[in-house]
């Protein structure tokens, strides 16, 4: 019998004998490994944390004690002990979710996915223990790379005045999802350098007590250390230096690269599944990138801490003076890019939507409100199987109805190339532009000037118009072949515009069809099909929007969620077949 | 001729004789007395700066070497430095907005309004400067409460990074909007007693440099301390200490209270105008708040920075261990907000609207995606007459379309207090409550338990139905009165519901009227009218949707835009008419 065979609960950590210790962490460490190098997930933040969760379990007592985790992309050594390691063995990963959940266990109190509400969530739940009378330590633990987002820094200015129980364990492992980016991470290092004796301390600067342990991934002195300050009466800040990846060279040697990883070789480290080689999208961005820079235009890059989504670290390397990482700080992102646009140069900001939301009020009090010519590039707006603190589907209702702002579909290279080289020449508008998330598509552009929506009627046909919107576009081209077999000639609309009604256009198709069906590749609340659906209202023509319903999902996959909401071909032809030979009531 | 009458221009300042600067700031500061005293407006911000303001206009060549106003609310010394002292002068107060704007002046660069913007914005501009091998110092003036939200972090974080010349002027007058809250400013309160010497200094440990001057309303010294650091190549915090209200007595000695001020004598400081005496929905709330902790239901009160707007000042006098002000930390207010009532309290969150807008990730990812049952009030969310930076109008559109989020529209006290028990009790949804801008009214509540949608059918007629949401409704009284008259019987509808449809009352209004008109208080794109449009989209039903454009305004009076929107019952009854009697196509 091993000795994680013996763990099912907190409370078997604490009934282990001292010594079995380092041989749980070896077999968790292991378990980690095995899940990641054979379904994906995310490796160096596992097993950076494997002797903290550990050495957590051994001295708190988990639930009534509550570890908060940040992001909790670092949570599985956490959920191996905590009743859910089959999660980790063959035919079962998709048993645990990736991230920490109430739903899933009582260690568990909070499904989070974004960074840097780990501490403004303990706190909350310190000031409920002491508002409701109850007792327990609180703790957040929190990487370094988490620190950069703004969230964080609330929190902490926030802890700085609290009075109660409150451990604070910032998880430092010198490495953001890539290399850290800011001034502060220039303390951290002198911190570290002299054991927490550094002058001019981030943490004492907020009000907060502190301690440094350098020594994150020995059990014994990250008991000693715990033990010192359960119960603590005030806030703390543990200040631990921790390798991430520790115990598996390669990811020890590649950081990066093994934040999140696919699957790979256990021996090797090689990738299971070779990327693809095909040309995509960020090859388009990149290329154009480079040609406006031999042109002379001021392009630079901004991103927040995801360069490999766009694969920027490319870019970067031929042109290191025009590429910026800000850390985890989409709302600096936004306005530091706009006032880059205000300023003369030609920003692009790249981001993934679902983060991209933390910068929703510079969105609007910056890049909008002021016109700023900057352009956003977005990845991962759609409709996906990914987990419930990640969904893309929320992007077109939040973007969409922001005024001023020009948000676009392209459907192919030619399309993107075409708003980019718009985007980049004029200086009225800032532009938001959502990737398709398919393969590279070609479609010629019709369009060269998009400050105002002209939709991109693609096929004349009668009764039935379809506008596919984006990354959508493709499917109602299927669509309209499966509706071809019913003799149903449709009228096929490429939008092209998300935020911008191509009035002219949509009054002919109300007055010269019976159908309008919308699709979108996103919730249908707040997007672009409401929109159109509002314009027809008075016409006499029966509008459709398809899309997403208004719901948040945990890796459904993606045929259930397009049969769910009739985003099939089939589906959404019978909606239609239906709509059109209904009489009026 | 005073010595004001001589300043046309910046350069107008650099010309005066050294000795007649103190005269020059007196003037300045009768300029803003005057017009605040008579016009309303931010008083103590702009108060406390007109000797920095004079100081960094001597110094410093405005529009080369460029100013950037943290909120700009304390931009009125500015506008008067700048060719715009006639804004401040009796028949041309409205001819100069209260915020800075590129669009007023070469030596305002942003509009802004909303606070933590400063440094991002500045770092962008030299960031552009350097690329564009540009010249000039970029100068960013941030007050003290501004700094606790997590933009201002961000951008210090990011500025602690960079190598060129930036300002950073820490405007340190020991308010935020009230009494600042949080670890930090124990920090800054050290920095001022020991000149600048505390350890653990919180610029320093950005890795910026740092100065710090005691005497920010002596112009001498502070023109000593600007020419010192003129043309710096590198980021430093200028960290200078103010007085708010400074050269004017009542403000001084009350500093929450001449913040921002209605017109007041200014002899003694009395308001011109009395506030009403009547009660309105803050002191429901209050009642209500008052009514569940003497239940025994763990009420806490939260809100960022803003007491004044809900009275909570009166709720704190009660209830010391109740009531949370964050600072300026929109974000951490939810997250914060959240945790509690996960952790068994009953948190009610205070917000503007347009300040909410800093939260709606946290409003995804930790109130909706986890439903913790906390309830968020809001005030502001209306189309005002108000300036472009703090519209009310987006409110709908963008907190409508969050899944799992009940966003209720009262009508009346009764409807509040309804919601607000049905709210406290229940513990499966996050609630958001939109509070009427209008004065109590008083309208039996149909609905005890809000977890589903169910419209209140107010009066059944026929042909024409008007759902007119929440502070709405009443309008739409009016326009049936009208519709009357053209021998209409409208049926009357109360939505209560912005986020979800009672989709069993609108297919039944479909299937019985031929005519469907929804009335919002905001942008029509995005909102609750275009989702009955498009759940209506395939009945044979004309639905038109009432509401504000989708644009941004700078202070256009309501009549106005109500003309503009169609939104006078005269206006609406026309276009509805029009839709009644047009034959179909």
């Amino acid at each position: 019998m091993s000795v994680l065979d013996k763990v099912n609960s907190p409370a078997d950590v604490k009934a282990l004998a001292f010594e079995e210790l380092p041989e749980l962490a070896a077999e968790v460490r292991a378990a980690v490994l095995h899940k990641v190098s054979n379904y994906g997930g995310h490796v160096g933040p596992n097993l950076g944390v494997v002797e903290m969760t550990v050495a957590l379990h051994r001295v708190f007592d988990s639930p009534k004690d509550k570890l908060i985790w940040d992001v909790s992309h670092q949570s599985y050594p956490h959920k191996i002990l905590t009743g859910r390691k089959t999660g980790f063995t063959d035919g079962h990963f998709h048993d645990v979710t990736p991230y920490t959940s109430q739903e899933e266990s009582e260690h568990d109190f909070f499904k989070v996915g974004h960074t840097s509400t780990s501490i403004a969530n303990a706190l909350g739940l310190a000031k409920a223990r002491d508002l409701c009378k109850d007792s327990g330590n609180i703790i957040a633990i929190i990487g370094d790379g988490s620190l950069s987002g703004g969230l964080a820094y609330e929190a902490l200015n926030n802890a700085g005045a609290y009075q109660g129980n409150l451990i604070i364990i910032v998880n430092d492992n010198q490495m953001s999802i890539a290399e850290n980016h800011g001034g502060m991470y220039k303390n951290l290092a002198a911190l570290r350098e002299t054991h927490g004796f550094a002058p001019d301390n981030l943490f004492r600067a907020f009000g907060l007590d502190y301690y440094y342990l350098d020594e994150g991934n020995d059990i014994p002195k990250l008991i000693e250390v715990f033990e010192k300050f359960k119960d603590i009466n005030h806030p703390i800040v543990l200040h631990i230096s921790t390798e991430k990846g520790h115990g598996y060279a390669p990811a020890v040697a590649n950081k990066e690269a093994y934040h999140w990883r696919s699957p790979f070789e256990l021996e090797t480290g090689e990738a299971k599944h070779s990327g693809s080689a095909v040309r995509n999208y960020n090859e388009v961005l990149l290329d154009i990138m480079d040609q406006k820079i031999s042109e002379g235009v001021p392009i630079f890059a901004i991103n927040a801490a995801v360069p490999g989504a766009f694969n920027l670290k490319k870019f970067a390397a031929g042109h290191p003076d025009r590429y910026y990482d800000a850390g985890i700080a989409e709302q600096f992102t936004l306005t530091f890019g706009g006032a880059m646009a205000m300023g003369g140069a030609r920003p692009i900001i790249f981001h993934n939507s679902t983060f991209l939301q933390r910068g929703y009020d510079q969105m609007v009090h910056d890049l909008a409100v002021n016109n700023e010519p900057a352009i956003v590039v977005l990845h991962g707006a759609v409709i996906s199987d990914s987990d419930t603190t990640h969904q893309g589907s929320l992007a077109i209702g939040w973007i969409s109805n922001i005024p001023n702002l020009v948000y676009l579909a392209p459907t192919s290279e030619e399309e993107l190339t075409a708003m980019m080289n718009w985007g980049l020449a004029q200086s009225e508008h800032s532009v938001v532009i959502q990737l398709p998330e398919h393969g590279l598509e070609h479609r010629s552009s019709s369009l060269k000037d998009f400050s105002q929506a002209k939709f991109d009627i693609r096929q004349k046909g009668e009764r039935v118009a379809l506008l596919g919107l984006g990354g959508m576009y493709h499917q109602v081209e299927t669509l309209a072949k499966v509706l071809e077999k019913a003799q149903i000639h449709a009228t096929l609309v490429n939008p092209l515009f998300i935020s911008q009604l191509d009035k002219a256009a949509l009054s002919e198709l109300g007055n010269t069809h019976s159908v309008i069906a919308t699709f979108e590749d996103g919730i249908v609340d707040g997007g672009f099909g409401q929109k159109v659906a509002s314009y027809l209202g008075a016409y006499d023509v029966r509008v459709l929007n398809f899309g997403a319903w208004k719901e948040f999902n945990e890796e459904v996959p993606l045929e259930e969620l397009y049969a769910r909401y009739h985003l099939t071909p089939m589906s959404a032809a019978n909606d239609i077949i239906s709509a059109l030979v209904r009489p009026a009531q």
